[in-house]
Protein backbone atom coordinates (compact mmCIF):
# COMPACT_ATOMS: atom_id res chain seq x y z
CA UNK A 1 0.00 0.00 0.00
CA UNK A 2 1.33 3.81 -0.42
CA UNK A 3 0.72 5.49 2.96
CA UNK A 4 1.97 9.18 1.20
CA UNK A 5 0.62 9.01 -2.44
CA UNK A 6 2.54 11.79 -4.72
CA UNK A 7 -0.59 13.78 -4.59
CA UNK A 8 -0.01 13.98 -0.88
CA UNK A 9 3.23 14.95 -1.16
CA UNK A 10 2.73 17.60 -3.49
CA UNK A 11 -0.08 18.81 -1.22
CA UNK A 12 2.31 19.00 1.55
CA UNK A 13 4.99 20.39 -0.11
CA UNK A 14 2.58 22.85 -1.65
CA UNK A 15 1.82 23.38 1.98
CA UNK A 16 4.95 23.91 3.21
CA UNK A 17 5.63 26.67 0.68
CA UNK A 18 2.73 28.59 1.05
CA UNK A 19 3.95 28.94 4.78
CA UNK A 20 7.20 29.77 3.72
CA UNK A 21 6.10 32.21 1.40
CA UNK A 22 3.49 34.01 4.11
CA UNK A 23 6.68 34.40 6.47
CA UNK A 24 9.68 35.34 3.18
CA UNK A 25 11.72 32.38 3.63
CA UNK A 26 12.98 30.18 0.79
CA UNK A 27 12.74 26.63 1.81
CA UNK A 28 13.87 23.83 0.73
CA UNK A 29 10.97 21.17 0.92
CA UNK A 30 11.49 17.18 1.26
CA UNK A 31 9.07 14.30 2.01
CA UNK A 32 9.97 10.30 2.42
CA UNK A 33 7.76 7.35 2.04
CA UNK A 34 7.89 4.58 4.77
CA UNK A 35 10.97 3.15 3.57
CA UNK A 36 12.78 6.42 4.29
CA UNK A 37 13.16 7.11 0.13
CA UNK A 38 12.26 10.41 -1.28
CA UNK A 39 8.62 10.69 -2.26
CA UNK A 40 9.09 14.58 -3.31
CA UNK A 41 10.88 17.43 -3.31
CA UNK A 42 11.34 20.68 -4.22
CA UNK A 43 13.66 24.00 -4.07
CA UNK A 44 11.66 27.29 -3.82
CA UNK A 45 13.80 29.79 -6.05
CA UNK A 46 15.52 31.89 -3.20
CA UNK A 47 15.91 28.98 -0.93
CA UNK A 48 20.13 28.42 -0.04
CA UNK A 49 21.57 25.18 -1.86
CA UNK A 50 22.52 23.56 1.45
CA UNK A 51 18.74 22.48 1.61
CA UNK A 52 19.17 20.23 -1.40
CA UNK A 53 21.02 17.59 1.18
CA UNK A 54 19.56 19.04 4.52
CA UNK A 55 15.84 18.58 4.03
CA UNK A 56 16.05 15.62 2.16
CA UNK A 57 18.59 14.23 5.35
CA UNK A 58 16.07 15.85 7.92
CA UNK A 59 12.83 13.97 6.83
CA UNK A 60 15.54 10.97 6.08
CA UNK A 61 16.49 11.47 9.98
CA UNK A 62 13.31 11.68 11.34
CA UNK A 63 11.83 8.42 9.76
CA UNK A 64 14.86 6.31 10.70
CA UNK A 65 14.61 7.45 14.11
CA UNK A 66 11.22 7.70 14.77
CA UNK A 67 11.59 11.50 16.32
CA UNK A 68 11.53 14.71 15.25
CA UNK A 69 15.15 16.43 14.56
CA UNK A 70 14.91 18.85 16.78
CA UNK A 71 14.42 16.62 19.88
CA UNK A 72 17.44 14.90 18.48
CA UNK A 73 19.55 18.43 19.71
CA UNK A 74 19.20 17.28 22.86
CA UNK A 75 19.52 13.73 22.85
CA UNK A 76 22.42 13.73 20.38
CA UNK A 77 23.75 16.77 22.28
CA UNK A 78 27.65 16.40 24.09
CA UNK A 79 26.09 14.82 27.36
CA UNK A 80 22.85 13.34 25.83
CA UNK A 81 22.21 9.44 25.43
CA UNK A 82 22.64 9.39 21.64
CA UNK A 83 25.49 11.99 21.22
CA UNK A 84 27.62 10.97 18.19
CA UNK A 85 24.63 10.15 16.20
CA UNK A 86 25.27 12.70 13.84
CA UNK A 87 28.79 11.42 12.30
CA UNK A 88 26.56 7.84 12.02
CA UNK A 89 25.58 6.65 8.50
CA UNK A 90 28.01 8.57 6.64
CA UNK A 91 26.35 12.24 8.23
CA UNK A 92 23.39 11.46 6.94
CA UNK A 93 21.38 11.98 10.21
CA UNK A 94 20.83 15.76 11.47
CA UNK A 95 20.29 16.41 14.78
CA UNK A 96 18.70 19.70 14.64
CA UNK A 97 15.11 21.31 13.96
CA UNK A 98 13.53 20.98 10.22
CA UNK A 99 12.68 17.07 10.16
CA UNK A 100 9.11 15.75 11.39
CA UNK A 101 7.80 12.28 11.00
CA UNK A 102 4.25 11.54 9.13
CA UNK A 103 1.57 9.49 11.42
CA UNK A 104 -1.33 7.55 10.64
CA UNK A 105 -3.54 5.96 13.22
CA UNK A 106 -0.58 6.46 15.49
CA UNK A 107 1.96 4.62 12.97
CA UNK A 108 5.10 6.43 11.00
CA UNK A 109 4.57 6.41 7.48
CA UNK A 110 6.49 8.91 6.45
CA UNK A 111 8.72 12.15 7.12
CA UNK A 112 8.58 15.28 6.22
CA UNK A 113 12.23 17.35 6.01
CA UNK A 114 12.37 21.46 5.58
CA UNK A 115 15.24 23.42 5.23
CA UNK A 116 16.58 27.08 4.71
CA UNK A 117 15.57 29.50 7.52
CA UNK A 118 16.94 29.83 10.94
CA UNK A 119 16.11 26.80 12.92
CA UNK A 120 12.53 27.89 14.46
CA UNK A 121 11.60 28.86 10.82
CA UNK A 122 12.66 25.49 9.42
CA UNK A 123 10.40 23.89 12.37
CA UNK A 124 7.79 25.90 11.93
CA UNK A 125 7.53 25.32 7.96
CA UNK A 126 7.79 21.77 8.71
CA UNK A 127 4.50 22.00 11.17
CA UNK A 128 2.75 23.30 8.55
CA UNK A 129 3.39 20.26 6.26
CA UNK A 130 2.02 17.72 9.11
CA UNK A 131 -1.14 19.56 9.58
CA UNK A 132 -1.69 19.47 5.61
CA UNK A 133 -0.95 15.66 5.73
CA UNK A 134 -2.91 15.40 9.03
CA UNK A 135 -6.07 16.94 7.75
CA UNK A 136 -5.58 14.52 4.21
CA UNK A 137 -5.87 11.83 6.72
CA UNK A 138 -8.85 13.57 9.21
CA UNK A 139 -10.66 13.63 6.11
CA UNK A 140 -10.43 10.35 4.52
CA UNK A 141 -10.99 8.74 8.12
CA UNK A 142 -14.41 10.47 7.54
CA UNK A 143 -15.82 12.33 10.74
CA UNK A 144 -19.04 12.23 12.49
CA UNK A 145 -21.18 15.77 13.62
CA UNK B 1 18.68 34.79 -12.16
CA UNK B 2 16.82 31.51 -11.83
CA UNK B 3 16.63 30.16 -14.95
CA UNK B 4 14.06 27.47 -14.06
CA UNK B 5 11.78 28.48 -11.29
CA UNK B 6 10.07 26.31 -9.33
CA UNK B 7 6.55 26.78 -10.89
CA UNK B 8 7.92 25.51 -14.14
CA UNK B 9 9.95 22.78 -12.85
CA UNK B 10 6.97 21.82 -11.46
CA UNK B 11 5.33 22.06 -14.78
CA UNK B 12 8.22 20.13 -16.11
CA UNK B 13 7.31 17.42 -13.68
CA UNK B 14 3.65 17.44 -14.19
CA UNK B 15 3.80 17.09 -17.99
CA UNK B 16 6.14 13.71 -17.73
CA UNK B 17 3.97 12.49 -15.19
CA UNK B 18 1.11 12.95 -17.95
CA UNK B 19 2.68 10.93 -20.24
CA UNK B 20 3.85 8.44 -18.21
CA UNK B 21 0.31 7.95 -16.58
CA UNK B 22 -0.75 7.66 -20.65
CA UNK B 23 1.97 4.77 -21.45
CA UNK B 24 1.26 3.42 -17.65
CA UNK B 25 4.65 2.89 -16.34
CA UNK B 26 5.59 4.29 -12.79
CA UNK B 27 8.41 6.96 -13.29
CA UNK B 28 10.87 9.21 -11.01
CA UNK B 29 11.25 12.77 -12.55
CA UNK B 30 13.88 15.27 -11.64
CA UNK B 31 14.73 18.36 -12.46
CA UNK B 32 18.02 20.11 -12.06
CA UNK B 33 18.91 23.79 -12.69
CA UNK B 34 22.19 24.99 -14.11
CA UNK B 35 24.62 24.40 -11.33
CA UNK B 36 23.45 20.66 -11.60
CA UNK B 37 21.54 20.84 -8.27
CA UNK B 38 18.19 19.22 -7.27
CA UNK B 39 15.38 21.91 -8.00
CA UNK B 40 12.26 19.69 -8.16
CA UNK B 41 11.73 15.64 -7.91
CA UNK B 42 8.67 13.35 -7.63
CA UNK B 43 8.02 9.73 -7.44
CA UNK B 44 4.90 8.54 -8.80
CA UNK B 45 3.19 6.32 -6.58
CA UNK B 46 4.14 2.65 -8.93
CA UNK B 47 7.30 3.83 -9.59
CA UNK B 48 10.13 1.46 -8.63
CA UNK B 49 12.85 3.06 -6.27
CA UNK B 50 15.85 2.68 -8.08
CA UNK B 51 14.75 6.08 -9.75
CA UNK B 52 15.37 7.80 -6.40
CA UNK B 53 18.81 8.56 -7.56
CA UNK B 54 18.76 7.39 -11.14
CA UNK B 55 16.67 9.83 -11.91
CA UNK B 56 18.57 12.82 -9.98
CA UNK B 57 21.81 11.41 -11.31
CA UNK B 58 20.49 11.51 -15.24
CA UNK B 59 19.52 14.74 -15.13
CA UNK B 60 23.18 15.83 -13.69
CA UNK B 61 24.78 13.81 -15.88
CA UNK B 62 22.97 15.46 -18.79
CA UNK B 63 23.70 19.12 -17.29
CA UNK B 64 27.54 18.35 -16.27
CA UNK B 65 28.16 16.68 -19.58
CA UNK B 66 25.95 19.01 -21.67
CA UNK B 67 24.83 16.03 -23.51
CA UNK B 68 21.70 13.35 -23.62
CA UNK B 69 22.52 10.40 -21.61
CA UNK B 70 21.33 8.26 -24.73
CA UNK B 71 24.07 9.51 -26.37
CA UNK B 72 25.97 8.56 -24.04
CA UNK B 73 25.45 4.88 -24.58
CA UNK B 74 27.38 5.20 -27.59
CA UNK B 75 30.14 6.97 -26.56
CA UNK B 76 30.70 5.40 -23.45
CA UNK B 77 30.22 1.67 -24.90
CA UNK B 78 33.47 -0.30 -25.12
CA UNK B 79 35.26 1.00 -28.13
CA UNK B 80 33.83 4.26 -27.81
CA UNK B 81 35.73 7.55 -27.31
CA UNK B 82 34.10 8.10 -23.74
CA UNK B 83 34.60 4.25 -22.19
CA UNK B 84 35.06 4.50 -18.61
CA UNK B 85 32.80 7.71 -18.36
CA UNK B 86 30.40 5.65 -16.11
CA UNK B 87 32.63 4.65 -13.16
CA UNK B 88 33.65 8.34 -12.57
CA UNK B 89 32.52 11.14 -9.64
CA UNK B 90 31.74 7.98 -7.76
CA UNK B 91 29.55 6.48 -10.29
CA UNK B 92 26.98 9.65 -10.65
CA UNK B 93 27.01 9.44 -14.17
CA UNK B 94 24.58 7.56 -15.82
CA UNK B 95 24.99 6.32 -19.59
CA UNK B 96 21.85 5.04 -20.61
CA UNK B 97 18.77 7.15 -21.99
CA UNK B 98 16.67 9.36 -19.96
CA UNK B 99 18.79 12.11 -18.92
CA UNK B 100 18.09 15.34 -21.30
CA UNK B 101 19.71 18.81 -21.23
CA UNK B 102 17.19 21.84 -20.86
CA UNK B 103 18.09 24.79 -23.08
CA UNK B 104 16.86 28.52 -23.24
CA UNK B 105 18.41 30.49 -26.40
CA UNK B 106 20.70 27.49 -26.92
CA UNK B 107 22.26 27.53 -23.21
CA UNK B 108 21.62 24.56 -21.45
CA UNK B 109 20.03 26.18 -18.72
CA UNK B 110 19.00 22.93 -16.19
CA UNK B 111 18.50 19.21 -17.45
CA UNK B 112 15.54 16.13 -16.57
CA UNK B 113 15.85 13.48 -15.50
CA UNK B 114 13.51 10.89 -15.65
CA UNK B 115 13.50 7.02 -14.40
CA UNK B 116 11.36 3.94 -14.09
CA UNK B 117 10.35 2.02 -17.44
CA UNK B 118 12.38 0.48 -20.26
CA UNK B 119 14.85 3.17 -21.28
CA UNK B 120 13.05 3.85 -24.52
CA UNK B 121 10.32 4.56 -22.71
CA UNK B 122 11.98 7.16 -20.21
CA UNK B 123 13.22 9.18 -23.21
CA UNK B 124 9.74 9.27 -24.22
CA UNK B 125 8.93 10.93 -20.91
CA UNK B 126 12.06 13.11 -20.72
CA UNK B 127 11.05 14.69 -24.10
CA UNK B 128 7.37 15.31 -22.82
CA UNK B 129 9.07 17.22 -20.13
CA UNK B 130 11.48 18.95 -22.75
CA UNK B 131 8.35 20.00 -24.78
CA UNK B 132 7.04 21.39 -21.63
CA UNK B 133 9.56 23.40 -20.84
CA UNK B 134 10.52 24.80 -24.56
CA UNK B 135 6.76 25.42 -24.66
CA UNK B 136 7.10 27.98 -21.17
CA UNK B 137 10.07 29.29 -22.87
CA UNK B 138 8.53 30.15 -26.04
CA UNK B 139 5.67 31.20 -24.75
CA UNK B 140 7.62 34.17 -22.95
CA UNK B 141 9.50 34.85 -25.77
CA UNK B 142 6.29 37.02 -27.45
CA UNK B 143 4.26 35.03 -29.84
CA UNK B 144 2.69 36.46 -33.21
CA UNK B 145 -1.27 37.12 -32.86
CA UNK C 1 24.99 34.13 -17.20
CA UNK C 2 28.43 33.81 -15.71
CA UNK C 3 28.49 35.82 -12.39
CA UNK C 4 31.94 35.59 -11.55
CA UNK C 5 34.37 35.19 -14.65
CA UNK C 6 37.19 33.35 -14.82
CA UNK C 7 38.92 36.99 -14.90
CA UNK C 8 37.80 37.63 -12.06
CA UNK C 9 38.33 34.80 -9.62
CA UNK C 10 41.76 34.57 -11.08
CA UNK C 11 42.12 38.47 -9.95
CA UNK C 12 40.47 37.15 -6.35
CA UNK C 13 42.32 34.54 -6.48
CA UNK C 14 45.55 36.80 -6.65
CA UNK C 15 44.56 39.27 -3.80
CA UNK C 16 44.21 36.63 -1.75
CA UNK C 17 47.82 35.63 -2.46
CA UNK C 18 49.58 38.72 -2.29
CA UNK C 19 47.55 39.27 0.99
CA UNK C 20 49.20 35.91 2.42
CA UNK C 21 52.66 36.88 0.79
CA UNK C 22 52.10 39.81 2.79
CA UNK C 23 51.64 38.23 6.00
CA UNK C 24 54.01 35.37 5.61
CA UNK C 25 51.48 32.11 5.29
CA UNK C 26 51.43 29.12 2.59
CA UNK C 27 47.77 29.47 1.53
CA UNK C 28 45.34 27.49 -0.64
CA UNK C 29 42.67 29.57 -2.31
CA UNK C 30 39.09 28.34 -4.07
CA UNK C 31 36.61 30.51 -5.91
CA UNK C 32 32.94 28.98 -6.59
CA UNK C 33 30.35 29.95 -8.33
CA UNK C 34 26.71 30.66 -7.70
CA UNK C 35 25.89 26.67 -8.08
CA UNK C 36 28.87 25.67 -5.65
CA UNK C 37 31.00 24.51 -8.23
CA UNK C 38 35.01 25.46 -8.54
CA UNK C 39 35.66 28.13 -10.67
CA UNK C 40 39.37 28.51 -9.62
CA UNK C 41 42.17 27.00 -7.22
CA UNK C 42 45.45 28.00 -6.10
CA UNK C 43 48.18 26.54 -3.51
CA UNK C 44 50.63 28.40 -2.53
CA UNK C 45 54.20 27.01 -2.65
CA UNK C 46 54.84 26.52 0.70
CA UNK C 47 51.23 25.91 1.80
CA UNK C 48 49.55 22.67 3.22
CA UNK C 49 47.99 20.11 1.60
CA UNK C 50 44.97 20.08 3.75
CA UNK C 51 44.19 23.15 2.12
CA UNK C 52 43.49 21.32 -1.49
CA UNK C 53 39.84 20.24 0.55
CA UNK C 54 39.29 22.80 3.35
CA UNK C 55 39.82 25.79 0.81
CA UNK C 56 37.32 24.19 -1.62
CA UNK C 57 35.11 23.02 0.80
CA UNK C 58 35.11 26.38 2.68
CA UNK C 59 33.64 28.17 -0.50
CA UNK C 60 31.59 25.35 -0.86
CA UNK C 61 29.77 25.72 2.69
CA UNK C 62 29.51 29.51 2.57
CA UNK C 63 27.63 29.72 -0.75
CA UNK C 64 25.14 26.90 0.19
CA UNK C 65 24.78 27.99 3.56
CA UNK C 66 24.47 31.52 2.96
CA UNK C 67 26.87 32.83 5.93
CA UNK C 68 30.37 33.27 6.37
CA UNK C 69 32.37 29.85 7.70
CA UNK C 70 33.68 31.57 10.74
CA UNK C 71 29.85 32.49 12.15
CA UNK C 72 29.33 28.47 11.91
CA UNK C 73 31.88 28.10 14.56
CA UNK C 74 29.48 29.40 16.83
CA UNK C 75 25.97 28.36 15.71
CA UNK C 76 27.50 24.61 15.07
CA UNK C 77 29.42 24.40 18.44
CA UNK C 78 27.89 22.00 20.83
CA UNK C 79 24.99 24.38 22.58
CA UNK C 80 24.61 26.24 19.55
CA UNK C 81 20.95 25.76 16.94
CA UNK C 82 23.31 24.23 14.41
CA UNK C 83 25.39 21.16 16.04
CA UNK C 84 25.77 18.46 13.98
CA UNK C 85 26.30 20.60 10.79
CA UNK C 86 30.17 19.57 10.57
CA UNK C 87 29.65 16.12 9.94
CA UNK C 88 26.81 16.50 6.95
CA UNK C 89 26.90 15.81 3.42
CA UNK C 90 29.47 13.91 3.78
CA UNK C 91 31.68 16.22 5.78
CA UNK C 92 31.68 19.36 3.80
CA UNK C 93 31.03 21.38 5.46
CA UNK C 94 33.91 23.62 7.30
CA UNK C 95 32.54 25.51 10.40
CA UNK C 96 35.84 27.48 10.86
CA UNK C 97 36.82 30.90 9.50
CA UNK C 98 37.96 30.42 5.96
CA UNK C 99 35.17 30.94 3.75
CA UNK C 100 33.02 33.86 3.02
CA UNK C 101 30.26 34.43 0.55
CA UNK C 102 30.53 36.60 -2.83
CA UNK C 103 27.98 39.16 -3.19
CA UNK C 104 26.69 41.46 -6.04
CA UNK C 105 23.58 43.62 -5.47
CA UNK C 106 22.67 41.94 -2.01
CA UNK C 107 22.35 38.66 -3.69
CA UNK C 108 25.45 36.03 -3.16
CA UNK C 109 27.04 34.69 -6.42
CA UNK C 110 29.88 32.63 -5.12
CA UNK C 111 32.34 32.12 -2.78
CA UNK C 112 36.07 32.07 -1.53
CA UNK C 113 37.53 29.82 0.74
CA UNK C 114 41.25 30.11 2.00
CA UNK C 115 42.85 27.54 4.13
CA UNK C 116 46.48 27.45 5.35
CA UNK C 117 46.88 29.35 8.51
CA UNK C 118 45.81 30.02 11.83
CA UNK C 119 41.89 30.72 10.80
CA UNK C 120 42.51 34.68 11.50
CA UNK C 121 44.65 34.78 9.24
CA UNK C 122 42.07 32.76 6.66
CA UNK C 123 39.76 34.79 7.59
CA UNK C 124 42.10 37.88 6.29
CA UNK C 125 43.35 36.57 3.73
CA UNK C 126 39.73 35.78 2.28
CA UNK C 127 38.41 39.11 3.35
CA UNK C 128 41.30 40.54 1.00
CA UNK C 129 39.57 38.34 -1.66
CA UNK C 130 36.19 40.33 -0.82
CA UNK C 131 37.61 43.37 -1.27
CA UNK C 132 38.99 42.61 -4.37
CA UNK C 133 35.67 41.11 -6.00
CA UNK C 134 34.18 44.27 -4.43
CA UNK C 135 36.22 46.53 -5.80
CA UNK C 136 35.52 44.76 -9.49
CA UNK C 137 31.38 44.86 -9.27
CA UNK C 138 31.97 48.50 -8.05
CA UNK C 139 34.15 49.84 -10.76
CA UNK C 140 31.52 47.88 -13.84
CA UNK C 141 28.64 49.45 -11.90
CA UNK C 142 29.35 52.86 -12.85
CA UNK C 143 31.11 55.99 -11.19
CA UNK C 144 31.79 59.31 -11.39
CA UNK C 145 34.26 61.21 -13.12
CA UNK D 1 61.54 21.45 -3.05
CA UNK D 2 58.78 22.37 -5.31
CA UNK D 3 59.18 20.93 -8.64
CA UNK D 4 56.02 23.17 -10.15
CA UNK D 5 55.60 26.47 -8.41
CA UNK D 6 52.10 28.31 -8.69
CA UNK D 7 53.60 30.49 -10.74
CA UNK D 8 54.71 27.97 -13.25
CA UNK D 9 51.11 26.04 -13.26
CA UNK D 10 49.36 29.41 -13.60
CA UNK D 11 51.61 29.58 -17.02
CA UNK D 12 50.50 25.87 -17.80
CA UNK D 13 47.17 26.69 -17.11
CA UNK D 14 47.01 29.94 -19.50
CA UNK D 15 48.60 28.26 -21.90
CA UNK D 16 45.98 25.58 -22.19
CA UNK D 17 43.36 28.17 -22.20
CA UNK D 18 45.12 30.45 -24.72
CA UNK D 19 44.90 27.04 -27.04
CA UNK D 20 41.23 26.78 -25.70
CA UNK D 21 40.00 29.91 -26.98
CA UNK D 22 41.89 29.78 -30.42
CA UNK D 23 40.07 26.33 -31.03
CA UNK D 24 36.70 27.65 -29.37
CA UNK D 25 36.13 25.26 -26.51
CA UNK D 26 35.84 26.01 -22.91
CA UNK D 27 38.05 24.04 -21.02
CA UNK D 28 38.20 23.11 -16.98
CA UNK D 29 42.45 22.45 -16.64
CA UNK D 30 44.18 21.22 -13.56
CA UNK D 31 47.69 20.49 -12.92
CA UNK D 32 48.49 18.61 -9.93
CA UNK D 33 51.80 17.88 -8.11
CA UNK D 34 54.44 15.50 -7.90
CA UNK D 35 51.95 14.15 -5.03
CA UNK D 36 48.73 14.33 -6.79
CA UNK D 37 47.26 17.17 -4.83
CA UNK D 38 46.06 19.77 -6.74
CA UNK D 39 48.53 23.08 -7.83
CA UNK D 40 46.25 24.81 -9.83
CA UNK D 41 42.56 25.05 -11.42
CA UNK D 42 40.80 27.27 -13.47
CA UNK D 43 37.10 26.45 -15.31
CA UNK D 44 36.88 28.69 -18.41
CA UNK D 45 33.03 30.81 -18.39
CA UNK D 46 31.94 28.54 -21.35
CA UNK D 47 32.99 24.94 -19.94
CA UNK D 48 30.91 22.43 -18.63
CA UNK D 49 30.90 21.60 -15.04
CA UNK D 50 31.80 18.09 -15.89
CA UNK D 51 35.49 19.35 -15.98
CA UNK D 52 35.20 20.52 -12.12
CA UNK D 53 35.99 16.44 -11.45
CA UNK D 54 36.95 15.46 -14.80
CA UNK D 55 40.14 17.66 -15.28
CA UNK D 56 41.40 17.14 -11.68
CA UNK D 57 40.92 13.21 -11.79
CA UNK D 58 42.74 13.31 -15.41
CA UNK D 59 46.10 14.81 -13.71
CA UNK D 60 45.51 12.63 -10.89
CA UNK D 61 45.39 9.68 -12.96
CA UNK D 62 48.09 10.58 -15.24
CA UNK D 63 50.50 10.88 -11.79
CA UNK D 64 49.46 8.30 -10.18
CA UNK D 65 49.66 5.69 -13.49
CA UNK D 66 52.77 7.62 -15.23
CA UNK D 67 50.74 7.11 -18.31
CA UNK D 68 49.06 9.85 -20.19
CA UNK D 69 45.01 9.00 -19.57
CA UNK D 70 44.87 8.05 -23.38
CA UNK D 71 47.12 5.59 -23.58
CA UNK D 72 45.08 4.14 -21.07
CA UNK D 73 41.65 3.80 -23.08
CA UNK D 74 43.54 1.20 -24.70
CA UNK D 75 45.29 -0.69 -22.20
CA UNK D 76 41.97 -0.35 -20.17
CA UNK D 77 40.01 -1.19 -22.52
CA UNK D 78 37.63 -4.76 -22.65
CA UNK D 79 40.67 -6.96 -23.27
CA UNK D 80 43.16 -5.23 -22.61
CA UNK D 81 45.80 -5.66 -19.16
CA UNK D 82 44.27 -3.04 -16.98
CA UNK D 83 40.68 -4.21 -17.95
CA UNK D 84 39.13 -2.68 -14.86
CA UNK D 85 41.00 0.16 -13.60
CA UNK D 86 38.36 2.57 -14.60
CA UNK D 87 36.34 1.65 -11.12
CA UNK D 88 39.17 1.60 -9.02
CA UNK D 89 39.68 3.80 -6.38
CA UNK D 90 36.45 4.80 -6.01
CA UNK D 91 36.08 6.37 -9.42
CA UNK D 92 39.02 8.45 -9.64
CA UNK D 93 40.78 7.15 -13.13
CA UNK D 94 39.86 8.76 -16.06
CA UNK D 95 40.79 6.43 -18.95
CA UNK D 96 40.50 8.45 -21.79
CA UNK D 97 42.51 11.56 -22.78
CA UNK D 98 43.27 14.57 -21.35
CA UNK D 99 45.72 13.54 -18.83
CA UNK D 100 49.42 13.63 -19.35
CA UNK D 101 52.03 13.57 -17.28
CA UNK D 102 54.61 16.15 -16.57
CA UNK D 103 58.24 15.72 -16.61
CA UNK D 104 61.74 17.20 -15.75
CA UNK D 105 64.96 15.10 -16.99
CA UNK D 106 62.90 12.37 -17.27
CA UNK D 107 61.45 12.19 -13.82
CA UNK D 108 57.75 12.73 -13.46
CA UNK D 109 57.27 15.71 -11.22
CA UNK D 110 53.54 16.22 -12.17
CA UNK D 111 50.64 16.21 -13.97
CA UNK D 112 48.02 18.45 -16.45
CA UNK D 113 44.28 17.25 -16.73
CA UNK D 114 42.42 19.09 -19.09
CA UNK D 115 38.04 18.63 -19.98
CA UNK D 116 35.42 20.08 -21.47
CA UNK D 117 35.81 19.12 -25.29
CA UNK D 118 36.01 15.85 -27.72
CA UNK D 119 38.81 13.63 -26.54
CA UNK D 120 41.44 14.81 -29.31
CA UNK D 121 40.53 18.57 -27.97
CA UNK D 122 41.07 17.65 -24.55
CA UNK D 123 44.49 16.31 -25.84
CA UNK D 124 45.66 18.84 -28.44
CA UNK D 125 44.74 21.61 -25.24
CA UNK D 126 46.55 19.13 -23.12
CA UNK D 127 49.67 19.29 -24.99
CA UNK D 128 49.89 22.85 -24.88
CA UNK D 129 49.93 22.77 -21.59
CA UNK D 130 53.14 20.29 -21.69
CA UNK D 131 54.86 22.38 -23.96
CA UNK D 132 54.81 25.58 -21.84
CA UNK D 133 55.68 23.28 -19.16
CA UNK D 134 58.97 22.33 -21.37
CA UNK D 135 59.73 25.43 -22.29
CA UNK D 136 59.87 26.52 -18.77
CA UNK D 137 62.11 23.17 -17.95
CA UNK D 138 64.83 24.11 -21.35
CA UNK D 139 64.73 27.57 -20.44
CA UNK D 140 65.78 27.38 -16.78
CA UNK D 141 68.10 24.42 -17.26
CA UNK D 142 70.01 26.82 -19.74
CA UNK D 143 70.88 26.59 -22.90
CA UNK D 144 74.07 26.40 -25.64
CA UNK D 145 74.49 28.75 -28.27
Amino acid sequence: VVEIPLDDASAITLAVRREAERIGVGMSIAVVDEGGNLKAFARMDNAELAGVELARDKAYTALTNSVSTHELATLAAPGGPLFGLHALVGGRYVIFGGGIPLRKGGAIVGAIGVSGGAVEEDIACANAGVAAWDALVGARSGGSA
